[in-house]
């Protein structure tokens, strides 16, 4: 298998080449580090661009099936999809307009969305999609009825090729701007999450599982989910 | 004016119903509270999204010419795309795994691109990019020169249709559920900025200024952001 994805003009990152990359192990740990993706897809003419939860195996992506499933039911060799993933991680503040920008890292991954098919993938879906983001918790759930297996349905696509594009320097200026009394800084950008909110209508017995560990009020949500993508993935990367 | 967005196949909230708006000054405030949104677009029936700083005024949104302005450039007559913008707000663990989610903000705009022509509009688009976000900022920065105000492109589009899609509530389980001692819960999930890291090359009678009030560490970014806009656009909304 190899370690980079092919070069298209379809993924190759034309405007400012030097933050491109195309290696899977960048790719995989930028996707790895995010809960949300955002789906392109094409119905008649229109793009539409819907936010989603998305998860990774190998090199395949998984997602919940929103509105594009009632399109992609009735397509069975399936439909061109561009699933992007996009972690801010900084504003940059220059000497000029020109050299504004933001650090960021983002991936954009090509290939063709299919409906999940089969009672085995999607039982196994349905589950993988807690346990992701939740080591072990599908097992400590009460488990989905008919009426809630016939009504969820997922999506997945191999990826035929992806990019990532990173940005994760300091103020970038012209040599000669740096002699402006021209304030500019760098101001660091994290999602965090915060403290547990239980349910209000909590049972007495519930205690909170082991397995959430990793969700510590003020750690940052990437670092969070990269952490639990590896708890549940052991042997990927 | 209207309030509301026209409702069409294009924009209905089809999923989950009950968490469509489509009234102006929700779609707005979400697109406000943000800096990157993903546009998504069509190249020879391929969709592709990608990531981007953008900012509204009035009806109209503007974002940086990325790579989509190399088609835009020979479609006069424009091309259709969607702008999606989404705050993730909490994760959400329920009693089954039918019922896990996330709270979020979310708008999907409907127009067409076109790429800003004058040389007038390209400047105040230039300066607007910077003040949105850090309001008056423009006038203390060494302004463009001829190679940057060339290389510069803008892309416009004007608000067509939009719908916002909220979920902000708690665990919302199956009333038998409640009753299992499964522990259920939500963890908040926001953006924050960090303290200024100041150019390593800062010139020594460099201020910052201040405008930049609102950007204080550990302050939520889609509260500066709102903050800023308002300031930027007084008489908005």
């Amino acid at each position: 298998m190899s370690d980079t994805y092919p070069i298209s003009r379809r993924n190759n990152v034309v405007r400012r080449p030097q933050r491109g990359h195309y290696d899977k192990t960048t790719v995989h740990a930028i996707l790895d580090a995010a809960l949300l993706a955002h789906i392109a897809y094409v119905i008649d003419g229109q793009p539409l661009c819907t936010p989603t939860g998305f998860w990774r195996e190998g090199e395949r992506l998984f997602w919940h099936g929103s509105s594009a499933s009632r399109m992609i039911r009735f397509q069975k060799p399936g439909v061109p999809v561009c699933v992007t993933v996009t972690h801010l991680d900084a504003l940059v503040l220059a000497r000029s307009g020109f050299h504004h920008s933001v650090n960021y890292r983002s991936v954009m991954a090509f290939g063709t969305a299919r409906l999940l098919e089969g009672d085995e993938a999607k039982r196994r879906a349905m589950d993988g999609f807690v346990d992701r983001f939740y080591p072990g918790r599908s097992k400590l759930l009460r488990v989905p009825n008919a009426q809630e297996f016939k009504a969820t349905t997922f999506v997945s696509m191999e990826i035929e090729q992806a990019s990532a594009k990173i940005r994760e320097t300091h103020v970038g200026d012209e040599e000669e701007d740096y002699a402006l009394p021209i304030w500019a800084a760098r101001f660091p950008v994290h999602q965090v999450i915060g403290a547990a909110e239980p349910c209000p209508r909590q049972h007495p017995d519930a205690v909170i599982p082991p397995e959430m560990r990793p969700y510590q009020a003020g750690k940052r949500l990437d670092e969070v989910l990269t952490e639990t993508y590896r708890a549940n993935y052991p042997s990927d990367g």
